[in-house]
């Protein structure tokens, strides 16, 4: 099938498909057959993802459609970059309500952009009449068995966080009119917000240089994410609430906290590591010119997330990540 | 991202990854970590395709679910087959208005009985909140350098369909009433358009025992998709109408035609093979319990189709393949 349709199928949208005919240099065979064709490369494993974008769900539908087509890149390359894979190519499905040409122009420059800046070839997919939605799917390489997975964490290490999580979320707060935050910041947390820049090179220098144990990327909130490592790694996780990032000045610091904790969209990277790390990992993140923030530690347990506050004593927390639907 | 929000994120969506959670043989790593883990094989090229399915748009709303489940992913699964890959391995992504504990489940059994019947395991995946989208990414290993692909047909080529083309548009004209087909032929074509067999079987055949030069899955209609093997091979296909499959009896003769040519939704393989094949082909096809109709043959051109007459004369045709947007 290459766009097959019982019901309508737009002869406009075969328009579509030049808005995403690039040069693919990295596959065999690109876009234009019944499939595309890719050659793996020796001695790698495959690390594949597929994210879904749904406008009203995941973006507001009047996002800037170059941002937007950075970002649906853009989440799917951040859960490459939490196992340390090479990004290699990408695949894009996605429905559209009408064929709007300056929309389309705008969507591919940035998802092009987002292409272009780490490296991966678009190589095939399927654009069709529908709701507004997007696809992707991204594959990348990690050489066998050097994946940093969600259950590679172990007693004693340390927790670690990039960047700034909970920028994401106060920008949405401040594009819904939740909050009033000022102008610098609220630019800089709708930027967060509408184009995240995935962790990819601090994602392959934790797993080549053997830094971190497991990883996650945050995209549902920073505690409700580290849960995942603690549940699959089996054991718990403890966050010391002083050792968390600063919170941006200018915000107010529940919201700020709250964001900061459970906000979602931050495609920073958590992960453990050994303690013996810490210096190297320092090291990283002036390299980076990224903050890496030690916000915890992992303990024998089954499963759990705890916020301790100075004296150690656990904060109560009313949600861990964004769950407002029930 | 693992399904990252920042609108909305369903508590009861998490169970629904419940439904679509089975043991992956084939992975390094399944579902539950931000990408799976693949290990190529050697020697083999990846063949990839991903395909959305969007609700009112590629099949009604109050389709079942248990065949929808089968032939989301059987379209893909036929994309495979039109390169000869051996599929191996599938995500899903989707997003539904409501978890419908009920048509999940019956959706889900419909996607395994099709991912069994094919050996695949489903090893990633999305779920959100949404108008009802299905979008699955199927990947299949195809030996290097022998994948059956749209640009290899040659002049002097024969030119070939499987099985019995048309019949899928039929089964959508009866359900929406445009049609009245007597019972027998009503259930038969809507069951080619509910849950279709994609040819998996007959492209690992065609590409292992090179048989076929070309190929293509027919999706979008008869004569539209073999345009794309005349195109993309840079010469002019020739359908002889005395040629083609007969008519289902008790269908009306004109509607069946025009199915048969421009229906969409087939999941047949057209393909293109030399002559010398004929033989082989025919055994083939015995073997497969499959009709194989060589249908008409490649000549010098740049990339037209004409359907002749008895006579050799081309016989006009009001449209292709289903184009009914403009």
């Amino acid at each position: 099938m290459s766009g097959g349709v019982i019901l309508a199928m737009p002869s406009e949208f075969s328009l579509i498909d030049r808005y995403f005919a690039r040069a693919t240099p990295q596959a065999v065979l690109g876009p234009g057959d019944d499939c595309a064709l890719l050659a793996p490369s020796p001695g790698m494993e495959l690390a594949i993802t597929t994210d879904m974008l749904v406008s009203g769900t995941h973006f507001l539908p009047d996002t800037d459609p170059f941002q937007l087509g950075w970002k649906t890149l853009a989440v799917n390359l951040s859960d490459l970059g939490a196992m340390g894979a090479v990004p290699r190519w990408v695949l894009l499905a996605g429905s559209l309500p009408k064929a709007d040409e300056v929309w389309l122009a705008a969507f591919s420059e940035g998802l092009f952009a987002c292409a272009g800046r780490y490296g991966v070839d678009l190589v095939g997919g399927d654009t069709t009449r529908g709701p507004l939605n997007l696809c992707i799917t991204a594959l990348g390489e990690v050489p066998v068995g050097t994946a940093l997975r969600r259950d590679a964490a172990r007693v004693g290490d340390d927790l670690w966080v990039s960047g700034r999580p909970g920028l994401a979320a106060l920008g949405l707060a401040q594009l819904q009119g939740r909050a009033s935050l000022p102008g610098v910041l609220a630019a800089q947390c709708i930027r967060a917000l509408q184009q995240p820049v995935p962790r990819v090179e601090l994602g392959l220098a934790l797993r080549s240089e053997s830094l971190a144990r497991a990883a996650i990327d945050v995209s549902d909130g920073l505690l409700a994410d580290v849960g995942h490592i603690a549940e699959r790694s089996r054991l718990d996780l403890e966050v010391l609430a002083e050792h968390l990032p600063p919170l941006p000045a200018g915000a107010p610091v529940d919201a700020a906290r709250h964001c900061q904790l459970a906000g979602g969209d931050d495609y920073e990277l958590a992960f453990t590591a050994p303690s013996e790390n810490r210096s190297a990992l320092a090291a990283l993140a002036a390299g980076l010119d990224l903050p890496l923030w030690r916000i915890g530690r992992a303990v024998a347990g089954s499963g759990e997330v705890r916020l301790l506050d100075a004296e150690g004593q656990p904060v109560a927390l009313k949600q861990k990540g964004f769950d407002h639907f029930g």
